[in-house]
C-alpha cells in the first residue's frame, strides 16, 4: 500500500531522508535559480502575450505541485520559451493579447494540458512521447527559437506587429518600421550585447581576476537581473517612458490569485488539439532534460510518473493565474549546478518567487520591454543549432527529410503545422522503408556455421537451394513484396529445388503476411519445388502454430539456416564448404 | 523505345500474335459476359443514385481504354457495387440524387479519381495500396455489403428512404413503412427467391436433367435477365405501374454522349478525398482479383501499368455520361470462365453494351426497380463473409481489432470513416508493437554455433556476459526502449563483464537510435563494461561507417554471435558447451 503510494507521491520516498546538509544544498540552488527566474519569467509571460505577473504566477504553484508528484530531483518547472511561443500561437487564435478573453484562454490551455498528461500519466501511455523523434525535437526547438527571437524584435524596435510565421512577422515589422523608437532601439540593442557578452565572456574574465568559480557563475547568472536594474533606472531617472520607450507598468503586488479555467465547449474544442501538442512537447523535452540530469547522479526517472507531475504542475499553473508551464532546460540545469539535492530546492525556489511577487513588483514598473525582449533573444539564440541538419544528412536521409520539413514548416506555417509534420513525415518514412525491405541471397561462410549475403561476403551456395533472408518484419505494408520477390527469384533460377526463408529478422508475421506465405508456399508447391523456414524466433512460431499454415507447408522449419542447409546440400559439398 | 511503348501500351504486346482462334473465344466471352452486364449496369447506376443508363454507359469507353492500357487479360472493368455506393456517399454530400448536378458531380468524382490513378501510375506509387491491408479490405467489403443490402430495402418495399449508416437507413425506412407497396413487396421478394435459386440451386437442377456444362454455365448467368424479362412483361401487362409500382422510365437510346466533368475548385475540394479514397479501394480490390486469375494461367500483371489503365478508364468515364469504375470481381470470373483469352474481349463486351444501349433501352421502361434491387441484393450478400473475424481473432488481436473496427465504423459512421479507421488503426498498432520490442537474452545451443533465448531452449551461457537479441529495427518510437532495458538488465546482474547485442533482427538504426546507441556506450564505459555487437547485417552496417560511433564503441563488431562468443567465453568453457 505504502509502495503504491510511493509510486504516485515520490516526496514520500525522499522527504524521510531529506536532513541539514541537503537543506542547505537546496537553499542556496534555490537563491540563485530565483535570482535568474525573476526576469525569465516577466520575460516569458511577455512573449506568451500575458501581462507579466503570469510569468511569475506560472513559476509558484507549478513547481511545489512537482516537488510532490515529480520524479526528477533536478527538474526545475515553470514557464519556458517554446511553450510560451505555443501559447502565444494557440490562444491568439481564439482572443485578442492583452484581454481578459486571452488570460482566460491561457488558463484553460494550461488546464487541458494538464488534464491530458495526468490521464496520460494514469494510463502509462507515456511511449505515445517517443513518435516525437529526436532529429525532429531538435529541428522543432532551431525553428521555434528563431520565430521567438523575430517575434521579439517588435520589442527591440519599439514597432507594434504581430504574426506567428517568420513570413508574418517580417512583413508586419516591415509595415511598420516608421514607428521605430530610437531610444528603445539602443536600450534592446545594449541589453542584448551586454547579455551576450555576460554569457561568453563574462566569467573567464572574472577568474582571471581572481574570482572563485562558484562566484563567478553566480555573478554570470544575475547579469539580466543588472540588465533589468541598469535599463529600469535609466529609464526612471531620464522619463524615457514619455519619450516612447513600451515599459512593464503597473503589475499587482499580490500572491497567485485563485483562477478558474474557462470551460465552455465551444472554448475547450478549439484549444483541445493545441492543448496536446504542447502536452506533448512539453513532456519530451522535460523528460529529455530530467534523464540527462538523473543519469549524471545515476538516479531514475519515471516518465509514466513524470506525467503526472508535469500534469499536476499545469492544472496547478491553471488555478493559480499561471499558464502553460514544462521542465525547463536552462532552469534544470542551473538549479542542477547550483547544488540542488531534492524537489525541496523548487519548493524554496518557489517561496522567493511568492515574495518576488508581494514585495519586489514595483520596482519594474519602469522596466523597458526592450531589456525583457534582449533576455529572451540571448536565451532562445543558444536553442538555435542547425548541426542537426549536417548530422542527419549525412547519416540517413530519411531523418534529413524530417527534419528539414519540421524546420521550414514551423518557419512559415507556424509551429503546429511544423511540429505535426515532422511526426508524420517521420512515420511513413519509416513505413516507406518498411514497405520494399531488403532481402539478401545468402550463403555459408566457409568454415562456420553462419550465412552472410553472397554479394558482401565469399561464401558457399548450391545452385538447387535458393535461400533468402528476409530484413524485415512481414506486415500489411510489404505482404506482397515478398510474394513478387520469391516468385522473380524462382522463374530466374530454374535448378532450383529448395527455397529457405531465413526468418532471423522476421519479427512479426501478421494476418496479411500469413495470407502472403500462404500463396506463396501454394505457388512453390505447384511448381515443385519446397519451401523451408529457418530461425523462426519464439514469438513468431507461437502465431504460425495456431494456424494450419504449418500443416500446408510443403518443406519444415529449421531451428537454423545451418540445419536447413545440412538437410539440403548432400555432405560431401558441405565437407567442401568447411574447408 | 518500342519495348519501352509497350509498357506504357500492352496492347502492342498481345495484338501482334492475336489469330482466329484468340478471336472466337473472346466473342463467346463476350456475349455472355454482355448478357450479364446489362442488368447489372442499370442496377448499380440505381445504386450509386444515377439514371440507369449511366450504368451502361460507364462500361463502354472504359472497357474499351482498359483494354488499351490495362496489363490484365481477363479484368473486366466497369461499375461496382463497393464503388457504386461510394459514389452514392460522396457525391450525396454534394448534391440531390436526381438532378442534373448529381450525375456532373459523379463525372467530377470519376475525372479525379481517373486522374489521380494517372498520376500515381506514372510515378510508380502502387506501393501506396499496400497500407490497405488484407483483413481491412475484407471488413470493409463485408460492411459494405451490408450497406448496400438495406440500401435497397427501400426499393424491395417501394418506399422512399435514404442515409448512408446503417442506423439512418433502418430509422428512415422505418419513418416511411407507411409508404410500402405490397405489389412491390411481392414483386421484389419474388425476384430476390428467384435469383437466390437460381445462384444456388439452378445448375445442379440443369445437370441433373442432362445439360452441358456450359449450357447451365450460361443459362444460370442469364437468371437476372430472366428476372428482368418476366417482371417487367408483369408490369406491361397488368398496368403495375399505376398501381404504385416504381419503375425505370424512360431511358434514352444513343450511344454515350460527350459529357464535361465540373471542374469548379469548390467541387473538386469537395471531392478530392472521396475520389482518392474510390481509386485506392478499387485499385486494391481490382488487383487483387487481376493477380488471381492472372496466377492461374502464369500471367503477371504490373501493379503501377494497372493504375494507368484504371486511370484512362475512369477518365474514359468521365467524358461518357459514367462515374467511377474499376475491375470487377465478379465480371471478371465470368469473363475468365467463359474463356476470355485478351483484352479484345472487353472491347467486344463493349460493342455488345453499345448495341444494347442504341437498340434495347425502351424493353426496360417497365422494368421494376424493385428488380433491380434484388440484383444488387443477391450479388452483394455474396461479398459479405464475417468469417475474417473469427480468422483474424484466433490469429492476431491487432488485425481483428482492425478488422472490427472497419466493420464496425462503415455501418454506423459511413464507407469513408470506416476504411480510414481501419488503415489508421492497422497502423497505430503496429507502430505500437514496435515501440515496445521483443528483446530476447540469448545462449549458445549446445553442439552448434547457434544461439537461441534462454527462456526457450536449454542453452549455454556465462555470468560474466549479457547476449541480449533485439526483436526489431530500431527507430525513434522505440530508441529509448533499448536504453531502458539494458540499463536495468546490467544493474541486475552484478558480475556482467560484456554486453554483446546480437542485431541480427535489426534492419534499420535510425538517427534517434544511433543517438541511444551512443548513450548506453557511454554508460556501460563509465561502469567498465564492455558493448559489442554482433551480426550487424550489410546495409546497417554501411550507415554504421559513417559516423563516429563505432570509433567511441569501446567493444567490437563481430561478423557472428558465435565469433563474439569465443572471444569472450574461456576456451574450457567453450569446450565445455559444446559437448
Amino acid at each position: 500500500m505504502l509502495n503504491h503510494l510511493r509510486g504516485y507521491f515520490p516526496i514520500l520516498d525522499w522527504g524521510r531522508s531529506y536532513d541539514r546538509n541537503a537543506f542547505s544544498n537546496d537553499m542556496i540552488a534555490a537563491v540563485i535559480v530565483t535570482i535568474m527566474l525573476i526576469p525569465q519569467s516577466l520575460a516569458y509571460a511577455l512573449l506568451a502575450g500575458l501581462p507579466p505577473e503570469a510569468g511569475i504566477y506560472a513559476s509558484i504553484a507549478p513547481i511545489i505541485l512537482y516537488a510532490i508528484f515529480g520524479t526528477s530531483r533536478a527538474l526545475a518547472v515553470g514557464p519556458v520559451a517554446v511553450v510560451s511561443l505555443l501559447t502565444a500561437s494557440a490562444v491568439g487564435q481564439v482572443a485578442e493579447a492583452g484581454t481578459a478573453g486571452y488570460a482566460v484562454a491561457a488558463l484553460t490551455l494550461a488546464f487541458l494540458s494538464g488534464a491530458f498528461l495526468v490521464l496520460l500519466g494514469v494510463l502509462r501511455l507515456g511511449f505515445l512521447a517517443n513518435f516525437l523523434s529526436h532529429p525532429v525535437i531538435a529541428g522543432f526547438i532551431t525553428a521555434s527559437g528563431i520565430l521567438i527571437a523575430f517575434s521579439q524584435l517588435k520589442h527591440l524596435l519599439g514597432v507594434s506587429a504581430q504574426g506567428h510565421t517568420l513570413p508574418e512577422l517580417l512583413l508586419s515589422i516591415f509595415e511598420h518600421l516608421d514607428q521605430v523608437n530610437i531610444i528603445t532601439v539602443i536600450i534592446g540593442a545594449s541589453a542584448t550585447a551586454f547579455l551576450f557578452w555576460v554569457r561568453k565572456g563574462l566569467k573567464p574574465t572574472l577568474r582571471r581576476l581572481g574570482a572563485s568559480a562558484r562566484l563567478a557563475d553566480v555573478l554570470t547568472k544575475a547579469g539580466p537581473v543588472a540588465a533589468v536594474a541598469v535599463t529600469t533606472m535609466s529609464v526612471w531617472l531620464f522619463g524615457l517612458n514619455d519619450k516612447g520607450v513600451k515599459i512593464v507598468g503597473d503589475v499587482p503586488q499580490s500572491l497567485p490569485p485563485l483562477t478558474m479555467p474557462g470551460l465552455s465547449p465551444d472554448l475547450v474544442q478549439q484549444l483541445l488539439v493545441p492543448a496536446i501538442l504542447i502536452s506533448i512537447i512539453g513532456f519530451v523535452e522535460s523528460v529529455s532534460v530530467a534523464q540527462t540530469l538523473a543519469a549524471k547522479k545515476r538516479q531514475r526517472i519515471d516518465p509514466d510518473q513524470e506525467l503526472i507531475g508535469l500534469g499536476a504542475a499545469n492544472l496547478g499553473a491553471a488555478f493559480t493565474g499561471g499558464y502553460p508551464v514544462t521542465g525547463g532546460f536552462s532552469r534544470s540545469v542551473v538549479n542542477y549546478d547550483a547544488g540542488a539535492e531534492t524537489p525541496a530546492a523548487g519548493a524554496f525556489t518557489a517561496i522567493g518567487l511568492a515574495i518576488a511577487a508581494v514585495a519586489l513588483t514595483p520596482l519594474v514598473y519602469f522596466l523597458p520591454n526592450a531589456t525583457l525582449a534582449a533576455t529572451i533573444v540571448v536565451a532562445v539564440l543558444s536553442l538555435v543549432d542547425f548541426s542537426i541538419l549536417r548530422k542527419t544528412w549525412e547519416y540517413s536521409k530519411a531523418d534529413f527529410a524530417a527534419v528539414a520539413a519540421t524546420i521550414v514548416l514551423t518557419l512559415t506555417m507556424g509551429v503546429e503545422v511544423g511540429v505535426a509534420a515532422g511526426v508524420g513525415i517521420s512515420i511513413l518514412l519509416h513505413l516507406y522503408k518498411t514497405s520494399r525491405p531488403h532481402v539478401a541471397e545468402i550463403g555459408l561462410v566457409p568454415g562456420t556455421q553462419h550465412f552472410r549475403n553472397i554479394h558482401r561476403h565469399s561464401v558457399e551456395t548450391d545452385p538447387t537451394v535458393l535461400s533468402l533472408r528476409v530484413d524485415e518484419s512481414l506486415y500489411f505494408v510489404n505482404a506482397r513484396f515478398l510474394e513478387d520477390l520469391v516468385q522473380a527469384r524462382v522463374s530466374e533460377g530454374c535448378a532450383i529445388k529448395n527455397v529457405i526463408l531465413m526468418f532471423s529478422a522476421v519479427n512479426e508475421v501478421d494476418f496479411s503476411a500469413l495470407e502472403s506465405l500462404e500463396a506463396i508456399n501454394q505457388r512453390l508447391t505447384e511448381l515443385g519445388i519446397g519451401l523451408h523456414l529457418s530461425e523462426v524466433k519464439g514469438p513468431v512460431m507461437d502465431r504460425l502454430k495456431s494456424t494450419h499454415f504449418l500443416h500446408q507447408l510443403n518443406g519444415r522449419v529449421f531451428l537454423s539456416q545451418y540445419d536447413a542447409w545440412c538437410a539440403m546440400v548432400p555432405p560431401t559439398d558441405i565437407d567442401n564448404a568447411a574447408e
